[in-house]
């Protein structure tokens, strides 16, 4: 199984680049791990919530069409332990789906057609973070259900 | 007030310190945050986790002897979302202690005479973070919380 990350908006912090690179690094010994970046709508300073969303929602549903299960990260789905999460991407593994993506929204979340596709909403914290910091969070968290599933020293209970 | 996140090991990757800086920075037209940070023990690769807290214990004490307010980051504390925490920032803040102290432990947490000290606990996630990210976690959630005070564009709901 692959994973893909498909984030909404480019990552322009240094330091959340090289945390994710480092992350991905590290990720490669136990799985294929990739970003898939859907660029900034061009112009939209003008735009609501609402209609950035709406422009964003056919680029993301592209680039989701391949995908044999989707998880969103929304502040309002259910959260999971460390333990749980490695035990749900291990049960996708199982299941032997070609391409797992977690969706991380753009600031003002995603639209209802995006929604459909969704098969699971996790949320990473009752605290909000910053569409570029879950990034981070979120590839740290898949190297951490790795090391959890092949019983490497990295999570301490 | 000035806030101080005490936390117990170098900071030793690059991308970390970048983040931290970066809030930092940010956080100075707000409020003094300061990062404390407590050395790794030496020789630490033979102790056990409790000796290893347990030798933690005396540097953590003398450095929080000045806080007027000591909240513990742990993973089996309290959940709050961002505008929760905005609003126990205020209320500390409203109170008017010197010294508010977020103490983020070693890899094992801390000890029972630390969290004699501690008035509250604080998850940040049902999720296990390294206690390395949780340093730069913890520093763009009280950034969150002074944009989120003030009104500023950083945050939404």
């Amino acid at each position: 199984m692959k994973i893909i990350i498909l984030a909404v908006g480019k990552t322009y912090k240094g330091f959340i680049n090289q945390g994710i690179e480092e992350y991905l690094k590290r990720l490669k010994r136990y799985i294929k791990v990739e970003f898939k970046i859907i660029p900034d709508i061009k112009n939209s300073k003008g735009l609501s919530p609402e209609q950035l969303i709406n422009k964003e929602e056919r680029l993301i549903l592209n680039a989701i069409k391949t995908a044999s299960d989707i998880i969103l990260l929304d502040e309002k789905g259910k959260e999971h332990t460390s333990i749980e999460l490695a035990q749900l991407l291990q049960s996708k593994m199982l299941v032997g789906g070609k391409e797992l993506v977690f969706v991380v929204g753009g600031a003002y979340g995603v639209s209802d057609e995006v929604k459909k596709r969704i098969s699971k909403k996790i949320a990473m914290s009752k605290l909000t973070f910053s569409h570029q910091m879950i990034r981070l969070i979120v590839v740290e968290q898949i190297y951490r259900a790795m090391t959890i599933l092949k019983g490497d020293p990295y999570h301490h209970e």
